[in-house]
């Protein structure tokens, strides 16, 4: 995996300062750097570990060349920079096409050019998979699924059926794709389940964490837009839309119906209700109850700040109480006015 | 799927009122309807979109028949006959009888009349499966365990041994029912594993959604009553049981020992405590934390309202002040009191 | 599995109290207990059932001993003597060495003696399974992933490549092991995924609770110490150290970077953010937020009490004048202050 600095500057379109025939195999953070390997700078924290770096090479901005001990690829953006150069660095297996023989496909499934189907996948009738897909040993995917080009299944991803995957998006494993939505009626005292006709359309470069699951609408489809990313274990209600390129951390969920817009940022278990709608460029922060829509973009927040327990008891037992304390504390105030009219008559 | 008119009105035991002979094909919403498609209006809020609406049939309440400008099925109940109906026109496969060749099913498992076993499932030694029971592609179902006549066990779900599933139960992808409980015994600062000896008790016509937890007893088993549902990602700890017709959304989850009544909802993130227990007919709601027991029915909350983040921060400082603000207002009071009392005696 | 209460004491170290060879073949609680169980008595509030137990042998201290009814092991800490009896009594199925024939091993997989592969499992090249271990029904273990001596993976798990589990470690159905972290560099409103090249490093005699996950390292390794335990549907974001012996209970989730000390015991459903440091012995109450480094031992909470949705709603309206509640607060003492000092200077 050793990569020559001059071919690396090549590939992000960098400057280089320095040996373009050194080589890096590695990459490392700037403080754990040593000789051979690849580090950056991009937020300022970590700008003193800079000086006495073991990088062979780091990816920093103009403004950090001064101080820089090492050779330089030099870039507007070097978070990004690295992002790029990352996936040169990555040991993943990169699957070969060719369906495995313990894969289970019905003849019915199209398989495209260039496809991978790892041990012991199942594809059914009707699904199709793009070319250079690959699906991961152990995968599902349901009848009349459709999963775009380029797009990689790591193993045990389930979909379900009439599920449609976008072009060279990542779903990791354990992911469940097209289950049911949780749609009852009662029934004097009982639920009677309504059959979710709906399906599941995930659009083109989303990434999907390990063990999320996305319902399939009840009526219509559940929509997740183009460029999303979705962390571990996010839930996805029925009949959900998620906007292009809104990001989800780990945890969150969105309840049935409720509609995100583009560029969102949704915080670690973050929850929203059902029913609702959130504008573009909304942030919402870490465990926050989403109870109504929001229209304006902002960030918002609900809960508590962290505390001891012993003084965040007290404090707790008084949120029980603080609709009586904000009465009690106006009535002060009209007492007090009262009080302090007859010296101020006095004054006059 | 094109279904008559009048072969609906029949199923539901509806008045038709238009032509026995129109045909649907498919359901929509009110407002999404078109051509060819059955709809229904059960939330007065749609109840606008009737009037354009342009489906070709609609179920709807008596009320409602003067402004229906389509082919009507009147109902008392909308959204009850619309779940009924909505079978009818489900697209999801349905597994036919018989064992795929690629399933791993010991010589010592019992499997009943019409069960289908799909591909690259594996059942063990002692394993009962019931009557039209329907065992997904790569599903696990171990020792000694014994799932029920009619029930649905989608693609990927694993159960382990010594786990009795009940008639007609509904278990999504991804699910794990049986595996231990958390259970150790501090040693010197380490964790002693406790053997979770127990077992899980699944009742009838429940249905769990996808990535569910359901943990097998330490003594004893972990038990859900009949008609329950839950959601997707919810997790039932060890020895807890959850009462008939209960129903729990996403990502709710119950610690240890806890026992919730009959016909409770639990909305979603919400978290109960261990070792309580909950009446029936209470209701939980959203990422509510539940630390003590409830005795009366009723809704129950905690937490705190979004609002946007300037304020949040100035209002969540002010919580931590919020015991000696209580102190402080009740030491103004009593000046005050002090205050006054000169003056009423002067009005004597 | 009947076993006679001379060999349990023995085994136990116990004092035995009564017949060595009586036999007991279940364990049982203190109040659900028959003839022919095991039962034991370590909380205080379940002493009352002793009197009345129908127990064949119970394992208690000395102190309980006068008002025992039965057979007696007698010890110093009963719920430990419990967690280690415990697994005499266990029915789980002990899977014998061999590798089933439906499982897809690689031949550049290196297996130690007395492994057990289960039907329908794929192990990759460059795996090398420790000895004695157990790779359960259907699960996934990547390339060059390392599983250790004696470790247990029931079905259903997925561990990516370039992962080392230590000896001993138990691993629930449907865990992820080394999916990638959720890293990606914002570019021009979208997002530029960042290969998370690290990898997970689970020490020895960690339990893993089901469908919990644990994501590779963006650059270097996700860590989790030796004695860790995770309940089910934990979440560890990449690059997080989790300190040994610190338990974890259900649906907690760490954010990245984040560093958790040793003996820490984090509640369900809470949550870390990222690029924090929580130091030796802390404990966070369940759903608490911790949104900054902790220095010192203690209990730390954040949210509300819960209460009837009525009050709360009132209760919930006042948090959010909560910072004008505070100022109104200390206007009011101001003005009292100066109404005050008249009357006082009049008493001098």
């Amino acid at each position: 995996m050793a990569r020559k600095l001059g071919e690396l500057a090549r590939y992000l379109g960098a400057r280089l300062v320095g040996d373009a025939d050194a080589e890096v195999s590695a990459l490392a953070t700037i403080q754990g750097a040593g000789p051979g390997t690849l580090s950056f700078v991009a937020n300022p924290k970590y700008q003193a570990h800079l000086d006495g770096t073991r990088a062979t090479a780091v990816i920093i901005t103009e403004a950090l060349l001064p101080r820089c001990p090492c050779n330089a690829l030099v870039v507007d953006n070097p978070y990004l920079a690295y992002a790029k150069v990352s996936h040169l660095f990555d040991r993943a297996p990169k699957p070969a096409p060719g369906v495995h023989p313990s894969a289970v496909v019905d003849p019915g499934a199209r398989l495209g050019t260039g496809v991978h189907v790892g041990p012991l996948a199942v594809i059914e009738a009707g699904a199709e998979i793009g070319d250079g897909a690959v699906i991961g040993a152990q995968c599902f995917v349901g009848a009349d699924t459709r999963i775009g080009a380029g797009a990689v299944l790591w193993p045990n991803v389930t979909i379900y059926h009439g599920v449609t995957v976008g072009q060279r998006t990542i779903i990791h494993a354990g992911v469940v794709v097209g289950a049911d939505g949780f749609g009852f009626a009662p029934s004097r005292g009982k639920w009677e389940k309504i059959a979710q006709v709906g399906g599941v359309v995930i659009g083109d470069d989303v990434e999907i964490g390990a063990l999320t699951t996305i319902d399939r609408g009840a009526i219509g489809d559940t929509v997740i837009g183009n460029g999303v990313i979705l962390d571990d274990q996010v839930h996805i209600a029925h009949n959900v839309s998620v906007g292009d390129y809104t990001a989800m951390a780990g945890k969150a969920g969105i309840s049935g119906s409720t509609t995100v817009g583009k560029h969102c940022l949704i915080s670690g278990m973050a929850g929203l209700v059902g029913h609702i709608d959130i504008c573009d460029n909304v942030q919402i922060s870490g465990m926050t109850v989403v109870s109504r829509s929001i229209t304006e973009p902002g960030v918002y927040t609900s809960g508590t700040g962290m505390e001891p327990h012993a003084s965040w008891t007290k404090n707790a037992a008084r949120f029980r109480q603080l609709d009586a304390m904000a009465r009690r504390l106006a009535d002060l105030e009209k007492r007090l006015n009262q009080l302090e009219r007859p010296a101020e008559d006095a004054g006059e």
